[in-house]
């Protein structure tokens, strides 16, 4: 360990700290494998690297620090300028070929949230699994042309998570042919959806299809808002903005409110319900597809969570083999690297180790939905249930602990992460509606739970449980285990491991699902009122052991070994912590008893010290260049001061050395004038 | 239970909500009594009333929701035109008699960050603790009428918790009696002082004192930064804002960078060293007394954050009273209220809990404050490490739950609380800083240990423990002793939580303290690379429990019989969600065996019961007039929705149907004509 300075980092200057470089030398495994695990496959990496070549080569579509000094509109321009250049570049490329993770891609090298991320996903999702074919061959080419921006209207004042609830109507009159819409009431105002206030000039309005007097619940319809010549609201539509927000400030959440607004009976989304000219209602083909619109949203936001853990962990990783503050390590004067903190490697390596096993559920889900949508068109229903159980689940735990993860390692930076140029608040702002929309997540955690109670009164009948459910077949032999582990290596044993979780697990299953059967209470009463509690904390167990199984089958796919080495790891932290973190059931059910502590803490201990030297070349595997992370802290060069100071410098309120309103309400005081 | 639809609040025609109504009859105890509590006494609360009733008469000084979609300069010209209103309404009481809570009030009831906060704080508690009595008496008049503004210069950018690496450089020039300032490096720049970037025209720098080539540390210096005239800066002095926050939008954290800017000798705060004119540098008095001041402002810190706890609640539990979804409660046709799920309850009432007993630690540590203060001015420093271990345990362990608090509100009331018109957005953001400034809570936390440590070593020398220290005392007795509870009742009974609190407490210590002995690493390996995690687990053990310690004591001046019942249960809920938190080491040390889970669980959920109906009684007794809090789901009518709809139409997008950029950029594409 040598005395002398470490040299400072310039991205001005494209010198690499000293610090960040050594940091670099501890690679020892396939840092391309991982990247490309990273991204799902070397060919969407190859994608990923094609929009960055491209931002690399317009200077318009490049991000520029200004951009967190920017108001609300102005955020919303350089988006509008930035899709307009996309657009004359290659429209076919980026908006007619629109696939499978072109958001997350966008949204990933844009500052801020997409402009027309409703209209290529929700909306174009609605179209796409709603319409009928004759719909869908005559919206889908506009829609992804831009000739029609939609947005996706469920969500009203009233009513969020109870979509059963909404009260917008949509009323068939025969005379005209053509369905009215209406907003009744304050509370049937659509508020919230994305898109909404200033971009669109079409709406996916969910509304109650009232035909002949009858209500036939909430059906979606395609409601033209905006003239298009114009971009004037239409007579009848009462719309704009919601105003700003904790994060999404370049996203125009609006409102919408319908006064008599016409619509062609056309534009009903009829293709599992339609009306007749006549106004006789009939539902058609199988509706639990219904289900598959969120299923897919929610596949994105699993998937896309550990990209996010990953962002901000590239930021406070490389700030932390940089930034030196107090007391020194053995043999040298220099101050401590943060990272070289026991309680710093304590904040980072487990956010790295669940967004590893997040990862890997993503993996696993997305080739489960795929299967299941095949399945879907074949008129094979039989494993939407799962999906759908995994998916609430997962979504609502991930969501949690990834915003949580951005938030700790912001705070990790001290002073550096609350400034808007580290980057890391508008990662934490802009992730935190997750854990509300597509499902608010104490709803979706009770919808979890349903599969697992469904899969035990079928084991009580002699119905198998399969796949990563299959742990419940020993659920009396589970909750009867004690533990062996006399030593560390004990604890780190992957089957040690794997058997604690699963005894959690399945101790809170049992109980929860006995004390539903035994209680005497109404079916709502015991999920909402009595053991809501204890159905919420027995899904996030069930989550957390099926999330180690994905890991750990998962890890058969990955070919370096070191690599492999470095993931076993991060499944042991994983594991470990969540371990740390709840592990009274274990207790109770006798599988740990006095001692096991000491064997935990010394378990953790030994892998935050195994993997400090391979933080910056597994964390670092995420590779987002420079000109997309746009943060003061985090950038490849190490250089967390010169650019900090630069930036602030820029800062708008720099433009005059005093601040409007000083010198005519303060100054007279300073100056005894007063 | 009754189907007849509530009657909607509505502000504008002043209706209060008939759930909200119903709610209120359940107050069955001495309000009154509540609220001169939580706002430290009667008179305090008298003085916060004075300040509301002059803010509802003078509508310059009220807030308005406009001010969430304000840019920054914005929100600082709109302080500033406050600030001189006061001071033209009364410059003495609010200027001149600056007292104790002053802050604290003003920043209760202004939006944002107050202007001249670090004027009135830290700047201020600088030269009066630092500076001599003649350089106070010049001074202190001048800063208090705003004719001298200033700011803290502590912090740079190379150093932030570890002070003692401060760079910059006061070099005593003996030729003509000056210091000369200056920032010999790019990390020396000083950054993030709030006041310093606009507001401020003289700074309380710290810097080495460097006389007759020697360094004698880090010193204070009042230096002045710009012309009083004309405001500019002066030669030698660069300066500006740092850029945009995640929160503290409207205060200019700013930067400094000296070169050659002289000040006179004199200017050197000389209450506790002085350099003389020939430049022989000589320390004076205790050296001790440095401590107060960041004592004083983490004893602030600790007694508002029941209040930042408070705010969030009265918004969140008013919203979830009248919000319903979903479904309904037994013998009723209408939605069910968010507060009558018992996930919702178990999101609140918890966090009232702790709110509660930061309170009685709070009223704990300000009576501590004064006698160690006084003790001080009589030469006595016995209490100082006392006061020193407790606030700095406090500030870390408070905030942190506090920041999160506020969080979890703010994600409790679902999109509703992402929009910046609830208020509970910009509570967090303004918030978030309080885990870093003032002492980041991981180097309290370590700081916190020191103590502790030192009891345990004295215990061993047949010293003994004091206080809410004298649980360690039996030490050894704790750690054998077995839980005897059996039934619900008994972990409900106060003795057992005490016991339980303090048996967890005690196992952290001993363990963790044994483990220091025994090691042979150094002292700074130790601390730093080897038992970090476990220190920090130990001291916030330990401050869990005092806290338990001060609410449990604090208790008997509560006079009215139903409220002290209502805060028993809050000490009850208080500790029975500290032992579902962790409770490992009561496991491990045979305090806990299997079947206590199960009576905590129901315990818990006895509470969350019993406390249901008096949520809206107790948390009210904050009385945050609407005027001040300036929300749109949480104002005193209950009104959720027509306030919502309202400001949202206000947002500031709205002032034209389209955006910036739209008609340039997009609507060519939409009418195909690109
Ligand atoms: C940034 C953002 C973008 C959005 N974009 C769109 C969009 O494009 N289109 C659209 O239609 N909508 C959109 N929404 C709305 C979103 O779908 C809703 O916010 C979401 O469905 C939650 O509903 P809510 O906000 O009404 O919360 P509520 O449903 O009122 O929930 C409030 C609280 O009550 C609790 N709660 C509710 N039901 C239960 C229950 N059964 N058990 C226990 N607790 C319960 C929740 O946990 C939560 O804490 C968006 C929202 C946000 C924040
Ligand atoms: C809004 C705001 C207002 C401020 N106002 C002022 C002001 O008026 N005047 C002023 O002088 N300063 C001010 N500051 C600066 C503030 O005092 C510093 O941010 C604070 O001291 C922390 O220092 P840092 O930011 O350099 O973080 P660092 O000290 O660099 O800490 C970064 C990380 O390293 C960790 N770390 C550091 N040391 C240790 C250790 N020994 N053991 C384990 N972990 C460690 C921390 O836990 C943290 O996670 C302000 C800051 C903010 C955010």
């Amino acid at each position: 360990m040598s005395n002398s300075v470490p040299r400072t980092g310039s991205i001005k200057n494209k010198i690499v700290a000293s610090d960040l470089e050594e940091e670099r030398k501890n690679l020892n495994f396939d840092q391309m494998e991982l990247t490309e695990f990273l991204y799902y496959g070397k060919e969407n990496y190859a994608k990923y690297q094609g929009w960055i070549k491209l931002v690399e080569k317009e200077p318009i579509l490049a991000n520029h620090h200004s951009w967190y000094d920017m108001t609300r509109e102005e955020q919303m321009e350089c988006q509008l300028q930035k899709s307009r250049r996309m657009y004359e570049i290659d429209r076919k490329e980026y908006f007619h070929d629109v696939e499978n993770g072109f958001i997350a891609w966008y949204n990933a090298i844009l500052k801020g949230v997409y402009s027309f991320g409703l209209n290529f996903t929700m909306f174009m999702t609605c179209i796409e699994s709603l319409a009928d074919d004759e719909q869908r061959n005559q919206w889908l080419p506009k829609l992804k042309d831009l000739k029609m921006i939609g947005c996706y209207a469920q969500t009203e004042l009233g009513h969020g998570s109870n979509v059963a609830g909404i009260e917008t109507t949509a009323t068939y009159d025969n005379t005209t042919d053509e369905f009215v819409i209406n907003s009744p009431t304050l509370t049937s105002t659509k508020f919230w959806p994305g898109d909404m206030g200033k971009i669109s000039c079409y709406s996916c309005v969910y509304a109650r299809l009232i035909s002949n007097g009858k209500d036939h619940g909430v059906q979606p319809f395609l409601v033209q808002t905006r003239d298009l010549a114009t971009y004037e609201p239409l007579p009848g539509v009462e719309m704009g903005d919601i105003g700003p927000k904790f994060g999404y400030q370049s996203k125009d959440n609006g409102y919408q409110i319908y006064k008599n607004l016409r619509i062609p009976r056309y534009n009903h989304l009829k293709r599992f319900s339609e009306v007749d000219r006549e106004g006789n209602f009939k539902l058609k083909g199988d509706q639990r597809i219904l289900y598959s619109i969120m299923l897919l949203t929610r596949v994105q936001i699993i998937s896309y969570a550990p990209f996010a853990i990953f962002q901000a962990l590239q930021i406070g990783t490389r700030y932390a083999v940089v930034r030196r503050q107090f007391s020194t390590l053995d043999g040298t004067k220099l101050e401590r690297k943060l990272l070289d903190y026991q309680t710093h490697m304590y904040k980072y390596a487990p956010l790295l180790a669940y967004a590893m096993a997040f990862k890997f559920s993503g993996h696993y889900l997305i080739k489960l939905y795929e299967k299941v949508m095949d399945g879907v068109k074949n008129n094979d229903f039989s494993q939407l249930e799962l999906l759908h159980h995994l998916s609430s689940g997962y979504k609502a735990v991930y969501t949690k602990i990834t915003y949580d993860a951005i938030d700790d390692v912001r705070q990790s930076c001290g002073g550096a992460g609350f400034l808007q140029w580290s980057a890391l608040p508008q990662y934490q702002q802009d992730y935190a509606p997750n854990p509300t929309f597509e499902g608010d997540n104490t709803v979706m955690l009770q919808q979890c739970s349903r599969l697992i109670v469904k899969t035990v009164k079928g084991l009580a009948k002699g119905k198998k449980a399969e796949g990563n459910f299959s742990y419940l077949n020993n659920i009396l032999g589970l909750i009867e285990m004690k533990s062996t582990a006399k030593t560390v290596e004990d604890v780190l044993s992957v089957e040690f491991l794997e058997t604690a979780l699963a005894v959690r697990s399945a101790f809170k299953v049992k109980s929860t699902v006995e004390d539903l059967m035994k209680s005497k209470a109404s079916e709502n009463q015991k999920a909402n009122s009595e053991f809501a509690i204890d159905i919420i904390s027995m899904s996030t167990a069930h989550v957390m052991y099926t999330t180690f199984y994905n890991f750990k089958n998962g890890l058969s796919i990955i070919k370096c070994n070191s690599l492999k080495n470095h993931l076993n790891n991060l499944l042991r932290l994983y594991s470990i912590s969540e371990l740390i973190k709840d592990n009274q059931c274990l207790y109770e059910s006798g599988f740990f008893s006095s001692g096991i502590m000491n064997l935990l803490n010394q378990a953790l201990k030994q892998l935050l010290k195994t993997l400090r030297p391979f933080m910056i070349p597994i964390v670092e595997a995420i590779q987002i260049p420079d000109v997309i992370l746009t943060s003061s802290i985090g950038n490849s060069y190490g250089d967390i001061y010169e650019t900090q100071l630069e930036w602030a410098k820029s800062s708008r309120l720099n433009k005059s050395t005093t601040i409007r309103g000083f010198k005519e309400n303060i100054l007279p005081i300073v100056n005894g004038k007063l």
